[in-house]
């Protein structure tokens, strides 16, 4: 196994930062290759602009179409070459990060906003009658598998079904739906930690157990079945979902897992 | 009305910027103050780091510890205390953003990040057993109103109930709901253009006039109807809603949303 690990958190010796360390370290020990794109150690730039084209930016600015030019032409930032060959040499890509303001630290959203461009993770495949790009379980980074690893302030209760701030896994379906699977990533259930904030020495244990039997089962844990774009399943171009595919009263987001 | 502005678009002269610019002329021309926060123009440091809290930060670093303490202290960078000034002074904030993989661009979620720091925008109340801190309806920004103004690339139909992007107002939630309303503020509608890759001059006219009839209209806009934690809707401390409250079949996000 070949895992990319991309790490968000500015104090190494955080929650996150253990749980990252814990990944290399068992990953390793179980005789796979782990690179790591440690974000703040790093200096990622967070920012999308013109500086990211150069002299080949459009004047006024285009950011979805200067950057599949320069995604084309070989003139990406070193910087983002760099992460989008990471993504193509692994099989699989972590990420660990806290849940700010219910998503992802900046930094983060930076390195999807910039890594992501066209013609690499959007704009790609052909459309036709039966198929509207290649997309949603197709795409660049098919094949691979993803994971998000996310510590949160609040207690489980209040991300479950009925709980205040949402279900947890709606509050992650913009990333593990429209950023991962769009691009073709199958994705595994999520790594969650609750109240880390009170976290004791023992309950840290418990959590380490648990994070390391995930990483060493990532092989044949079973993806979240979300729908392909493709395949039959939704009307093109309008991309509904066609009539009657759901499980009785299911809704929303949850419309795009199979029943 | 003192309406802010809070801007994030790499790009003077994108649809963006002119609906920034158009909000600005209609407010003022309708004898509105007018404050724009043009988060690239600033140069706004998107990235949570040591730096934020100087000398006073903690070694490990604690962001959320570390904040609150400097809120307290009044020791916040000033680049956060004028933020944190304009939100006091503003009765209405609206956001101008593209969508990027499905919520804001990096620079706008480094905004949220750094300014709404705790015992300012978070850890503000008291607990009890009626009550769990003063947030969702309650808090800080507490009588101000706030809105979306978002661009979307895709066609509305993908963002609909049953479109493959899931639907446009559960995207949002996490702002909406998670940011905006757990500070008291109460939320409009948003405003929201679809396909603007493809917009004619034609497209942009009737464009350009509903966002005018909106932002003529802030005062008198019904707000989205979220619950409020602490006023009987909600079991303390799980935040479960309690059972039955719901209109039948409503489930996930739309919980939240008064029948």
């Amino acid at each position: 196994m070949k895992t990319l690990i991309v790490h968000a958190h500015p104090e190494p010796k955080s929650l996150n930062g253990a749980l990252k360390d814990l990944a290399v370290s068992t990953l390793e020990g179980a005789g796979h290759e782990v690179r790591v794109s440690d974000l703040h150690a790093m200096g990622w730039k967070a920012v999308v602009d013109a500086a990211d084209y150069g002299p080949d930016a459009s004047s006024p600015l285009r950011v979805a179409a200067d950057s599949g030019r320069a995604f084309d032409a070989g003139t990406l930032t070193p910087d983002v070459l760099a992460e989008q060959e990471k993504l193509l040499w692994a099989d699989t890509i972590i990420f660990q990060f806290p849940l700010w303001w219910y998503t992802v630290p900046a930094i983060l959203k930076g390195w999807m906003d910039r890594v992501f461009t066209l013609n690499f993770a959007y704009g790609v495949g052909e459309h036709s009658d039966t198929k509207y790009g290649e997309r949603f379980g197709e795409g660049t980074l098919a094949g691979r598998r993803g994971l998000l690893s996310v510590t949160a302030g609040g207690p489980e209760a209040h991300y479950s079904a009925r709980g205040i701030n949402g279900p947890i896994e709606d509050l992650l379906f913009p990333i593990q739906h429209g950023v991962l699977h769009y691009t073709g990533v199958e994705v595994l259930p999520p790594f969650v930690l609750h109240s880390v904030d009170r976290m004791s020495a023992e309950d840290y244990a418990v959590a380490a157990k648990a994070w390391e039997q995930r990483l060493l089962a990532l092989e044949t844990t079973e993806p979240i079945p979300f729908r392909r774009q493709n395949f039959g399943d939704y009307e093109i171009p309008s991309l509904h979902l066609k009539e009657g595919l759901e499980p009785e009263g299911r809704s929303g987001f949850g419309l795009h897992v199979r029943g």
